[in-house]
């Protein structure tokens, strides 16, 4: 259920009702820049993933800047994306079941729509739909370049599912989904680039397969904020995915660069907004910001701009912080900013984005697709 | 922002939309049942957390079988309790700034409300906020029984937090708020019961000092579904919190009780319904449920009805299935239902809960307070 909004238009950062999850407007622009700009200079397209942000807002912001669409990973996603203005969405993920496939099937009379398949009886099921709303839907086979989650084996598989979505009526086989979900997160430069040069191996295998089969590979889809420069750079990828590097989060900035550095290149443009809620000991502090305001799968959220202060359990409801030795004494009632472990689940519990600029509140928009899950 | 429902009154349960938080409403109603005449065997009154549920609906289902009223943890969930008919609401947490207290106060006009506090700055900015509204509030002193969260030392400072509650103008002194959140998933049952008896020893101690000062303590309040015959058989409290025992989830079925079996007493009733959406391999399948649908703070979900079959990882929209040996095989398209590793951060992914009785839809309840965080 939609929550009220934690802030109004004008307010200064410090009355912003707490946990709140607030936008730096700033670095935020900074990063759509900055990677409109690389992906210019590395000669590739780029199709953000919504399943980051989940706002119509934000993907028109991002394709203002030069992307060419959005994914998503839901129809409920690309609905509300197509509602908000988007017209051009790829569902980077399979869609399975009646319900499903005739929503999709609807909204690809009203905006262009891909879909992944990796799968036979699917590819009947997805024309089956299109035929029943006469319109068309481009198809991408996904294969499995190592994430080890969907797709189907690189090669002979994918030329087989290809050939299956060129004899459908109301398909068109657009492509190859190629997406190394694990390499993410390799922290070690050139781990990462050794995960993406073994998964370019996989593609091309399947490119030089399709087009021996008579088929051509018309786009190879995929990579993330983590990967997104190796894809770029092999020349095999055409359409670049990375989401995650409009807000960024404590996972990726434990990444690490070339140089060994962390990788600070996207700035933390996200925010959970808490406050201290009480200040039991000299050793520790409650904030009110829990599981229910930063999603902890990839780890605790981090302190920002406080000294030798820690984020060290969460609860539903609650943050408990460890005051170290050199910590500024704290006082009840206190704002802090936390930077979320993981950007993508936590703007998921939040209803409402505050967009800050120089410390006053600037934009309220809302999360529109935060729970579409189906 | 809220979604659509992803089910119809009267659907067969294969036809809902997934993923979908379901009911089993008639082990639901086992469970509000078995409580209620647990609790009154046990001789204690019984004020179910909010915060498991999220719903006014279940609430009243809740004191229509003889709870005394309703706790939650935020103002928020507070103000939709009471618009849903709920009359006596005790917020177990602190409420910290003057927006959060001004909503309480205004609400402590429609309804009884309690709040707990641990600061002494804290009591001076609650009657502040109460003598704007001419409303009176129920002030608990939290002590730190063992959780090592918020709350005050058990003892002398509790006292002294009793006394200025009882100099303000329109508080009222009503007892301690005395909860053991880490003993409620202590595996082992003398383990769990060791801790509960030295916590009623911390109660007690400040009791008495109470008295010594000549406050009487009108209520002792806490207890969760792990511990709750413990607190009610200590003679100590006298008002128990239990919440989770109306869904049940993994983390609970895992304590054991004292005959050594794990802790059944009170049926799984809320499960994540999912579709199988891929099955790349002969030992993989991915469901349409990751951590959007399920949380995973307390543990990964177990699935229900499937020998051999593991939920073994998620990621945001996928949960991935290890087929053993002995599974049988899965289809495209299959529903699973799968038990939530923690039911109340799970019920705050969604919008709606499905209720289902002999395999048809009979109930669609909002999650009213879902994302109701501050």
């Amino acid at each position: 259920m939609t929550q009220n909004k934690p802030a109004e238009i004008g307010m200064p950062i410090q009355d912003i009702d707490t946990p709140a999850l607030i936008i730096d407007l700033d670095s935020f622009e900074h990063n759509l820049n900055l990677m409109s700009k690389s992906v210019a200079s590395l000669g590739v397209a780029h199709r953000p993933h919504a399943k980051t942000h989940k706002s119509p807002v934000i993907a028109r912001k991002q394709i203002a800047v030069g992307a060419v669409g959005q994914c998503c990973q839901k129809v409920s996603e690309a609905e509300i994306l197509v509602a908000g203005g988007v017209d051009d969405v790829l569902v980077s993920n399979q869609v399975v079941g009646q319900q499903k496939l005739e929503r999709l099937a609807g909204l690809a009379r009203h905006a262009r729509i891909g879909v992944c398949v990796d799968n036979l009886e699917n590819i009947g099921a997805i024309n089956a739909a299109a035929s029943k709303f006469g319109s068309q839907i481009d198809v991408l086979v996904e294969i499995d370049i190592g994430a080890g989650r969907c797709g189907v084996v690189p090669g002979a598989p994918a030329v087989k599912l290809a050939e299956a979505i060129e004899s459908m009526s109301h398909l068109k086989f657009s492509g190859l989904q190629a997406y190394q979900g694990r390499a993410q997160h390799i922290r070690g430069f050139s781990e990462r680039k050794v995960a993406i040069e073994k998964a370019s191996e996989y593609v091309l295998k399947t490119i030089n397969l399709l087009g021996g089969a008579g088929i051509d590979c018309p786009r190879v889809t995929g990579g993330g904020t983590g990967t997104y420069q190796f894809e770029a750079e092999s020349g095999v990828w055409d359409e670049i995915q990375a989401g995650s590097y409009c807000f960024m989060d404590v996972d990726y900035g434990l990444n690490l660069t070339e140089d060994g550095n962390y990788f600070d290149t996207f700035r933390n443009s996200l925010f959970v907004l808490a406050t201290v809620m009480s200040i039991p000991t000299k050793e520790r502090a409650v904030l009110d910001a829990g599981h229910k305001a930063s999603a902890i799968d990839s780890g605790l959220p981090k302190v920002m701009d406080l000294p030798d202060v820690e984020f060290v359990s969460a609860s539903d409801e609650h943050g408990t912080l460890a005051l170290g030795r050199n910590a500024l004494k704290l006082s009840l009632g206190q704002k802090i900013r936390l930077i979320p472990g993981h950007c993508d689940p936590t703007v998921n519990l939040h209803d409402w984005y505050v967009g800050v600029r120089n410390n006053i509140v600037e934009s309220i928009w809302p999360v529109a697709a935060r729970g579409a899950a189906f």
